[in-house]
């Protein structure tokens, strides 16, 4: 006899969602990776079809009778907490009326492709008005979902990708950071001022750059039975559990951006490959959060990709594919992953000044969403935070300002602290392991990343979704999040203090 | 006032569907050309998800009606063409009760999956029980839907493929094809007998026949910003009108194969690209037929690709791509794409024996349908008329001989008469454009397509779906299927008659 009826039937329709949405998935993946410029319109209508098929299913009037009558069904732990998130994932699906989804898949679509040509024209102008009608949707969008939840407008869209995190939480996390981050950086550069460093000498052809970032995917034990790499105009991670698409872009001048974004990206691709197979289709199965998500990408970018003994791993990886130069003594390779340079854009940005690209754009987005500031303020709201954060004169640079990042033109509001929230986290993860692995770092010295891999991997790859990110970090580390291991990883790093 | 309330209902329905099903052919594309391999399951289940739900969308218990009250709303011509395009499609979904629907999937994929390797062991033993297990379905498919249609059992399946085409009318064109091919192939043979031919020295770096393979898209129109050319193990013309998906293959060490694949698939590219794109979503707006999609593929690689002017726009593409070298003078080119030579396997037949491998698997399936041949029987009938098409001896050498296909391991019959109605289809629009273009030939040579072009999409890919297929014929040449025309074609290019 089945004793729980009500939740077999909600996990069938999850399993459902799962699998329709794994095609939208893939198409949305070849629309950035392939798609010629005539395809667009016709994936756009096609995509919102799904999204507005999707929101249905989620939205079945069915589900809310059903929700109650598994909640009294004799349950395990595993249908408890992937009850939970399928209760979730209903609560935010129908805040949101048809229409509304709709609007916003299309909108999106199509500021998101015409940014593409737009960015590099720097057509402010051209770029403008289409995002006035993204924003203009996601305030709607976040005045329902802030009915609905009880948050306020910004905090509604936060919880989309750091689920349980308030606007205040972040605030109070990225507090201190704007106390010590300016001093930091300059203390640095000051540092840094002082230290020689012999630049590569390129080109560095995008073939061969192509290969070196396969080697690297294969190093830090990317599945490429399960994924690819391909190319694509902004970098991202996507595709399906089973078949993580990853994507990077190429220049020929400069092998470290493609380089570390690949490595970067495969943090992501290796947390979705590792995510516990026999659950996928299930919520309790995907990834935790954004700010999770980002603390994998940042554990192989940052924590291992520019740690000291690293530059040991990439340094023959370089000679094998660019020929051997003075650039690439492991010594000079690691000051070259390591220097800290204030810049326009922030996915080129550094470690040490990565933080501030993130301050400013949490403080324009939450007045944005709050409708404390409009689109025509972005620019001068840019070109005051980017001189007073980094020093920057940024005016009349909109392609190396506010165009630079795909984010925004997609809708995605609410997004851009999750990266800061991934540094901090990696630090925490990094912090735990060496109380736990002694010889950590004599083990990555010697090309042993086996150790850190399994840790990820039985601390947030397989706890997938089990708990909610406040127990997941107690249970990984102890103690909730706390923003010192950030900062003592960045003194210890760039100071040596 | 909406005068055609159910006509826009069914309408959008349609629109709907096409959405989806864009979704459905970029997951397949992809699948074919970049998927890795632990990713097939989960794409396979998401595929048969989407299968599920289509057919759910054709067999809504609600189109009946909407078909009838539109049938009585006053409709232009458009639109009483679509709700013809409408009514058939839903005819043949809801032809097939659920439960024969999936059994036919399950025998088709066990039959295709153990073909695979059975193939290539020359199993016959092995392979004829699922094969007979794929007829018996076939054979009740065909029942269901002749009842249906009030069509004998292989014209109800031939039906799905060339709408409104009947055995009879396919035996009529064939007839007397049976009477000359046989004379023609021994005439040509002894002629080529006597005339020398310099083979082209390899190896064709893939890289290398790529590019080429672009140059001859371009040459042939293609539109490279709706559509693009990647790889295949079995090349094939996927992805949506707006965005046509070509796959090819190569041999480094013999590039015709891939070209003139690539020039073929071309020509259904641009069949697709050439619909009538503001009614696109719509079936008035689908190709007409698989005879007239190859009659336009064959368009590209016979009458134009192999053209004895087409070798002098093809050769400085050689020379381009692979260095100059004598196999490439033009006479001695088109010699090499002109060559008949009798041989086991179809997809690499001529096009002069072409014609003999769908005789015999049009007379071997139709007999199989109607129940006057069993699978047992298969390989005495073939080779009796291998022997006497083709002169070959084919007994015990089942790979090269029944096995060679996938279309009746995976049920496809009543699709391969296609395939020569589409080379007499394609002959017929030539001989009626040098009617009215009386300088084609020259035009030709001095590589002005522009004219073919303009012929075939105002002829047929304009026209879509708007009339049936004998309507189309008619209109576009002014007299029904004539195979005269192929004969006369035949006979000008190889015997110079």
């Amino acid at each position: 006899m089945n004793t729980t009826p009500a939740y077999q039937d909600l996990a069938a329709r999850q399993q459902r969602q799962h699998r329709l949405a794994h095609l939208q998935s893939i198409a949305q993946w070849d629309q950035a990776a392939n798609m010629p410029a005539k395809g667009n319109e016709a994936r756009s209508l096609a995509l919102a079809e799904m999204d507005g098929l999707l929101h249905q299913l989620a939205t079945d009037p069915a589900l809310q009778g059903l929700l109650d009558a598994a909640a009294a069904e004799p349950l395990d732990d595993t249908q408890r907490s992937n009850l939970r998130e399928i209760r979730r994932a209903w609560r935010a699906a129908n805040a949101l009326p048809q229409a509304l989804v709709e609007a916003k898949s299309l909108a999106n679509n199509r500021c998101e492709h015409a940014w593409r040509t737009q960015r590099p024209a720097n057509d402010w102008a051209g770029f403008a008005p289409n995002l006035r009608e993204v924003l203009k949707i996601a305030r709607q969008e976040a005045e329902l979902l802030s009915q609905s939840a009880g948050l306020s407008k910004y905090d509604a869209l936060l919880d989309m990708y750091e689920p349980g995190m308030r606007g205040a939480d972040v605030e109070r996390a990225f507090a201190p950071l704007r106390q010590w981050l300016p001093g930091l950086i300059r203390d640095v550069i000051a540092k840094q001022s002082t230290e020689a460093v012999i630049e590569p000498v390129g080109p560095f052809p995008a073939a061969a750059q192509k290969a070196l970032g396969l080697d690297a995917m294969k190093l830090m034990g990317f599945d490429f039975a399960a994924g690819r790499l391909d190319e694509s105009t902004h970098p991202f991670c996507g595709g399906v559990p089973e078949d993580v698409r990853m994507t990077t872009r190429y220049r020929e001048d400069n092998f470290l951006p493609s380089l570390m974004g690949t490595i970067h990206e495969t943090g992501h691709g290796r947390y979705e490959q590792g995510l516990p197979r026999e659950l996928l289709g299930q919520p309790i199965a995907r990834a935790r959060s954004m700010g999770i998500h980002e603390s994998q990408s940042l554990s192989f970018e940052m924590q291992l990709g520019s740690h000291p003994a690293f530059a040991g791993l990439l340094s023959p990886l370089l000679i094998k594919h660019f020929g051997d130069q003075p650039a690439f003594e492991p010594g000079n390779l690691h000051k070259l992953l390591t220097r800290v340079q204030p810049g326009y854009i922030r996915v080129d940005a550094d470690e040490v000044t990565y933080p501030a690209h993130i301050l400013l754009r949490f403080d324009i987005e939450r007045a944005l969403i709050e409708g404390e500031a409009q689109v025509d303020d972005i620019p001068a709201l840019w070109d005051a935070k980017m001189a007073e954060l980094l020093g920057l004169d940024t005016r009349g640079n909109f392609k190396d300002g506010p165009m630079q990042d795909v984010h925004w033109a997609a809708g995605l509001f609410g997004y851009f602290p999750c990266y800061t929230l991934g540094a901090m986290y990696a630090a925490q993860w990094f912090a735990t392991m060496r109380v736990q692995q002694p010889d950590l770092d004599a083990r990555i010295a010697r090309g042993e990343l086996g150790g850190v891999f399994d840790w990820l991997s039985s601390h947030v790859w397989q706890a997938a979704s089990r708990y909610e990110t406040p127990e997941l970090v107690q249970r990984a580390s102890g103690e909730a999040l706390n923003p010192a291991h950030f900062e003592a990883h960045l003194r210890g790093r760039y100071l040596g203090a």
